[in-house]
């Protein structure tokens, strides 16, 4: 990828041929492929789901999509009729699943993020399990993968991030992860590009304080350079952080 | 070692703990080693040569101290004499080694960090093992190995940073590195408690613009604190990067 092309391209342009790479030279999609995008309705999942669709003839696979979105009972704002029909649109289908997220939680405790993305695991595994998929596709893009990388090196004394390709031991799906190689500012400039970001779901307790102050000390930390973040992830790569 | 005793405790009480604790987990000196000190003139190895010295009761292990200095045909301002009437005091023997380090340059090429380190390195390795030392003491701290680390990952894409014990294949000699639990700040203080730093040699070169620059960004991202420091060591070492 030249960075003349980066420079130059459309953002969409820019977001098919990185998703296309991190396909290709991580081994994420083969044929026949039965694989679940799981979409919160945000900006990413939602890139996401259209990369998955529209990478088709440049990867030369043949592979089913199928996007599942977990609707709880603290978030009554996502648009999902937008949702659903630009789904449609990119020939994939969708499912809402309703999980009680808050209602789950134990006397006394407090909702708190590793509760929900635990809780929304779970479910997103059993359902892609009693589905027959045998991939799920999360959102997740170069700016989470060296956030989660810092946070668990300063907070647990890790070095651990996302993997790229997660193989479930228990569990006979494995989870892809094709952003790998995006900045985030990539993704919002193809959403925007795309008409996404006017109808993009947040979440309501969304504040998470330590990845926001954690990313503002990246991003001063690497000066914000792509370029800089791809070599981080290089390292990351070496250390054989990315597939497990 | 408890953070009250880190506050509360005189700079040279902490070097000594902090060196003693990292000589005995790491296993860095054994009874009968013949230990070779590189000092510089500078704050670090010279405290490195106190504290080897110090530790003597704490590890209650039998070993021999030696001191070697290379000089060279670009710095003229060591102070020499002090820092072998000091070592003396310490118990241990000192050696100056002339290295004609620009001298050696070829043609056309500029003095620079890694060309002085390399022959410094070659010729400290040569005098060792001629000398009949099996480790060589260097005098880097907790920073330095962090320092490296973030160069190594942000400049080279690599995961790895200055081991703690170094192994070499080629050579009857380990490296080791006695000052690796303590921050610079740390020996700084018990520099100046000794009155080390009032006679301290510095590189004419030292700018060292790329490791000052990261040293800053560090800082920041750090928010300088000692504890996540640590755990960033922690993951190193979890990391298997610190013994090679």
């Amino acid at each position: 990828m030249s960075n003349r092309f980066l420079r130059k391209a459309q953002p969409s342009a820019i977001v098919e041929k990185l998703v296309a790479k991190a396909v290709l030279e991580r081994n994420l999609i083969n044929n026949e492929d039965r694989i679940l995008i799981a979409v919160s309705g945000g900006k990413d999942s939602t890139v996401l789901a259209w990369a998955l669709s529209a990478i088709r003839p440049e990867i030369k696979k043949t592979y089913e999509l199928a996007a599942l979105h977990i609707s709880s009972d603290f978030c009554a704002c996502c648009k999902k009729a937008i949702l659903s029909k630009r789904l449609d649109e990119w020939g994939i289908s969708f499912t809402d699943l309703f999980v009680p997220i808050i209602h789950r939680l134990k006397e006394g405790r407090q909702m708190n993020c590793y509760w929900c993305s635990t809780q929304r695991r779970a479910e997103l595994l059993k359902y892609a399990t009693e589905n027959h998929f045998n991939k799920i596709a999360l959102g997740h893009h170069l700016d989470d993968i060296i956030e989660t990388f810092f946070m668990n090196m300063t907070g647990k004394g890790q070095l651990s991030t996302m993997p790229i390709l997660l193989h479930y031991h228990n569990y006979p799906v494995s989870l892809i992860r094709p952003l790998a190689y995006l900045e985030e500012r990539e993704l919002i400039a193809c959403a925007a590009e795309k008409g996404i970001l006017k109808a993009a779901c947040t979440c309501p307790y969304g504040l998470k304080s330590v990845r926001r102050e954690i990313r503002a000390r990246i991003a001063d930390f690497t000066g914000n350079s792509g370029a800089v973040k791809r070599r981080i992830l290089a390292a990351i790569d070496a250390g054989n952080l990315l597939e497990q």
